[in-house]
């Protein structure tokens, strides 16, 4: 393998890939990236896999002699990105190894001087899971990142809770739907699917760890034109997202996901429609002093003066209340939220008002934005002691 | 106590002197911030001190009733910096304190809402030793900032190394000079008095925490005019930096400060001139490798070819090496260094062309900037293993 690339083209791409590699790797291998030269194409492809989550990308060098190589992931990121700008020769055939003994080395030779490092054979990594066979989903960027944003939120950090870790997307006849619940809260995001399904085409679903959709959410924003097709492969317990030169594989989660539908109350005896932004940054002062305490804002609904005010009391330490107009539909309610579920719910909502669906102190409570994206976000209330 | 403030000072303030309330109180009072209001001259005061560090600044407020009163100062920074700009009240004359209980309180009245923190007695609260009736001498925030960034970061970091952990200072004549010893490189810098001492003054010494320094470093960049002059007294024990609204002190740490003079060279049998940046950035990739092994760069300097080669060999990893051309006079030497001392003192010294001064491998070589300020750095060679 030789193979003359720029700088800028091997460190964008290694830092890509790199965040697929593991920090505790369960087998040496893991921690290398492989590396693909394909000299008629003059292609390079480098490949990270953590055995659940995968990234590939590819881009164009000068490949003099084509061949596969697995390289140290870090040692080869931490060197690359901080090189000047200039061309870089890579090259796996050494005449003088002393310095690294028996064994693969590669030789990475920018201009200003020469690193050798010791390499692993390309037939020691892992096969990474590609199922390009069956029909792909199309999906723009821009609707899998409102998907991926208004979702991914809510899942569940705790690995006991198996689905509850990932997002469950749904593809039905021409939406996906993207719902996320840690038992507490959920969202659910109906975005557009650009290829409808066929007649003879089943509903598809899969559930996606988190951790994998947090870096395609990372990879499409900084990578990706916002009108580019994704194309999404889904197979038995995996799933590809796949565009331009890039791919990301993951496996997905195994289980029933939680019926999350019948959750959502389709009745509310309450209403109220208030700007986002100042209800969120009301929250984030009221919750300095719900933090010291359990968390809990109570939120009191006036509908004679259209007025909502927040309030928290944090024996021993203080209390607060702020108060902000709003227009409300309905008898006057007192209700209280975890102030961390009411925030996290309120910075996902893309829009500048929002409602707010409510019947009893107890029952769900259903935040949706007015206009623009479908979104549904869910909260439990908790009970208030008086 | 009431006054009526602008948030954006409150909260600017605020934010000053909270950086020495202490983490973990020894005392309840020391997680306060002491306020001090004074309806003659409607200034309010701001004090924190950990019984080591303690900040003072003050600023204009509309003071109706003049008090001191000690207040929590987390909860205060966090819902004062996340107020919107604004009028707010301050009040310890609570008439409704149901929710806060018996003791202090005082009021926060921002436009949207209000808060009642509890409070503590002013009188609780430490006395901040402010010397200010030996003579000040002083010294411009330029000239202080360059002093003390040219010194901070060669201090110990092990708190069981006392002196060595802060800037020992030294007032002379019409110079001050920083230095700072971690016991394996040294650093001195001389920044000019702006008050010669007069004939009947002796020269100055005393060693400063670096933490205060650190803190004081901070300000300054923030708050202090290029030109500003700092005033700076010193007593038994204690130091004090004073500009516009703005007081620092701390204890100073006892004990002999290391004879640093004697341990720099005077003659020199090499020299070598060369770019900083690059020589910085040169040394960044190859502490890449040399991380992975025990830190050591070797630099071989080549007095024909003018040429200086670093490189190093972290066995079982790989290797590297790099050239840069450099003015190099006396003969070839090959020396090796701790690579973390050589790229701090590379990124600490002001200029874009610096000298080394050499003699032979084990003895001490000095680093010093072409031009501008007057820093020495001295950093110890280690032994080369061949």
């Amino acid at each position: 393998m030789k193979l003359v690339c720029a700088q800028s083209d091997l460190s964008t791409n290694l830092s890509l890939v790199s965040r697929a590699v593991p920090s505790r790797p369960t087998h040496p291998v893991l921690a290398n990236v492989l590396l693909q030269a394909d000299a008629q194409t003059n292609q390079v492809s480098l490949t990270a896999f953590d055995l659940s989550l995968g990234i590939r990308t590819s881009f164009n060098a000068e490949v003099g002699q084509g061949g596969a190589i697995a390289l140290p992931a870090k040692l080869l990121v931490d060197i690359t990105s901080r090189l000047p700008e200039g061309e870089i020769t890579l090259d796996d055939e050494v005449t003088d190894n002393t310095a690294t003994g028996e064994g693969l080395v590669v030789t990475l030779t920018p201009k200003t001087g020469q690193y050798q490092l010791r390499a692993m054979g390309a037939e020691d990594f892992p096969e990474l899971p590609l199922i390009e066979n069956t029909k792909a989903i199309h999906i723009t960027t821009t609707a899998l990142i409102e998907g991926l944003r208004g979702s991914l939120f809510a899942t569940s950090g705790d690995e006991t809770k198996q689905v509850l870790t990932g997002v469950h997307l749904t593809v039905k006849q021409d939406t996906l739907e993207f719902a996320a619940t840690d038992g507490h809260r959920l969202a659910v995001v109906e975005t557009t699917n650009e290829r409808p399904l066929e007649e003879d085409e089943q509903q598809l679903e899969v559930t996606v760890p988190a951790r994998a959709l947090r870096e395609l959410e990372r990879m499409l924003a900084h990578n990706a034109a916002a009108d580019e097709p994704i194309a999404l492969y889904l197979d038995q317990g995996q799933v590809v997202f796949a565009w331009g030169n890039q791919r990301l594989t993951s496996r997905t989660l195994e289980g029933q996901y939680p019926a999350y539908r019948q959750l959502i109350p389709r009745q509310f005896e309450r209403q109220v429609t208030i700007e986002r932004r100042q209800f969120l940054s009301t929250l984030e002062r009221i919750a300095v002093l719900a933090d010291q305490k359990n968390n809990i804002v109570k939120l009191s609904i006036d509908s004679d003066a259209q007025q909502l005010t927040l309030s928290c009391e944090a024996q021993e330490m203080g209390s607060g209340r702020e108060s902000m107009s709003a227009q409300i539909s309905g008898t006057n309610i007192n209700i209280a939220f975890n102030v961390k579920y009411l925030m996290e719910g309120l910075k996902a909502l893309p829009s500048t008002e929002i409602q707010m669906h409510l019947n009893q102190e107890l029952t769900p409570v259903i935040f949706t934005p007015l206009g623009g994206l479908k979104m549904t976000y869910l909260a439990m209330p908790v009970q208030l002691r008086s």
